[in-house]
């Protein structure tokens, strides 16, 4: 059995990048939001994570931006940057430097470029990482994304890294999309921090005593996925959760991390929201349009 | 019909990145083992390719070690190195430090990360870098290898591309396995330098009016694959390509990394070039043992 070292719990948000028309980062507008998402309860910012759009940032951006962050006074016991990248040294230097900050954990992909690799290469990967930044401070979040990395952390490498480096290793994001996997995750590692990756399972996550969700969707809807886990003993809780899913489903029927640009882009007034890097694309016109009607029919409104 | 623009014609090499055991890169090894390639007659060095585990460096240890090979005397415009990571300003750093050393190419990757992402973002993507880069010494050569980025560039991709910067993207490597594609890539882009990304397919690809190959093993078998080359309107042809393809089944029947290193090992009397960073993990010594002895029965020797 785990024990329950993390200090997360609740609905974390992995922060959308805001870009300037040269596509360089928006830090005004970052923190703008970040602000805005905090004032709205979440309990924490993952930030650069996969709907952060961190891995089209290089190093050097991740880093001056998450230090502007806690300059500008975003408490770091609240942030749990991604640092995960395909390469040990910039795995490791982003690690380091969230720990440095104060971070109170850090989201980490497995090394994603090679596929079909081991569970002892991806096992010594995170260790050569825990051993490398060696600090007490590190806590660490397994992030299991096998739909965009393509590299899935199984059952056996995660019970092999907490049994090795059980201070370290606290909690898993399940971006499977498959509950199965989060179910199996909430039997095995009693004790571990197990975030749902959609706010879809966050009530089943929470009854089968998960920590909570870290959601895409928390960027436009933090209140109302938020009210999911506050009220989730409450006789409402359901009702809540099945709004919160609407929600979320018209969302993913299109492309995510644009339609949630475009979302934020209308609730601002900013049009330079809309702007994603390239491979990503911007949502077409007709796409918005549909987008806004749809979310119309289930009454959403930030 | 695309001019040819391409100066690479042949048999090149990603050469392999040796470690330290700190797996820290070994670049006296690595500068000694591109003297052994080039002495031993390929046209050129594609370093920082998925053999040479580019994507586990980091961009700083990509450019220094850069910067060492041409102070150390390897000719630029031999070299082709790879600079397609998952973050624009990593791919336009990469590049634009390859052009300035000389460099005769660069081969990138597309973007990575995402999955399923459109044409138009990939589009997108590589135009960025081609302007951001804005030189006219830039020969750029894009790199298809589904099996490992699952991020496949189209034809359709590949001839905007050529109309839109016909004196940029001069060539492909089609590391897709799949000899249909090759096959296509050279009927519809005639004048297009057009690699194959194993030297099984390289007098078929000479025959189809294609430039060479880049191949893996061409860092233990430079000898036999140049003969293909050098030897292609001969007699000998089909039976020089049949020998080269036999010792490139056998290693294709292992880990390719691993069991290149292996041999590089072997050869050179060196064990740290066994070495890999993770996720990827050494051969084990039974499969050592394997490999060495089919190696032996089709009469292989470095």
């Amino acid at each position: 059995m785990s024990r329950n070292l993390s200090s997360f719990k609740g609905v974390l948000v992995p922060a959308l990048t805001p870009f300037h028309p040269d596509l360089s980062v928006n830090r005004q507008a970052f923190l703008d939001h970040c602000r805005w998402l905090l004032g709205q309860g979440v309990a924490g910012l993952a930030v650069f994570g996969t709907t952060s759009e961190a891995n089209s940032l290089s190093v050097e951006e991740r880093t001056e931006l998450l230090e502007f962050m806690v300059d500008s006074g975003i408490p770091a016991e609240r942030l749990m940057p991604g640092t995960g990248t395909c390469a040990l040294p910039d795995t490791v230097r982003l690690t380091r430097h969230a720990v440095t900050l104060g971070c109170a954990g850090v989201l980490m992909l497995p090394p994603f470029y090679y596929k079909g690799v081991s569970d002892e290469g991806l096992y010594a990967a995170y260790a050569e990482v825990v051993q490398q930044v060696g600090s007490g401070g590190l806590r660490l979040y397994l992030y299991h994304i096998p739909p965009i990395a393509q590299v899935p952390i199984s059952l056996a490498l995660i019970g092999r890294l907490i049994n090795a480096f059980p201070d370290t290793v606290v909690g898993i994001k399940d971006s499977s999309g498959d509950w199965n996997n989060t179910r199996d995750l909430l039997r095995e590692f009693p004790g571990f921090a197990v975030f749902s990756g959609s706010e879809n399972f966050l009530l089943a996550t929470l009854r089968g005593g998960g920590a909570g969700c870290i959601t895409a969707t928390g960027n436009v809807n933090p209140a109302g996925i938020c009210k999911v886990f506050e009220n989730r003993e409450s006789t409402d809780a359901d009702d809540l959760q099945a709004r919160a899913t609407r929600i979320r489903d018209v969302f993913q029927a299109f492309p995510l991390i644009p339609g949630l640009k475009e979302q934020m882009s209308r609730f601002t007034e900013d049009p330079d929201w809309r702007i994603v890097r390239p491979p990503l694309i911007g949502m077409a016109e007709g796409s918005a349009e549909m987008l806004h009607e749809r979310l119309g029919q289930v009454g959403f409104e930030m």
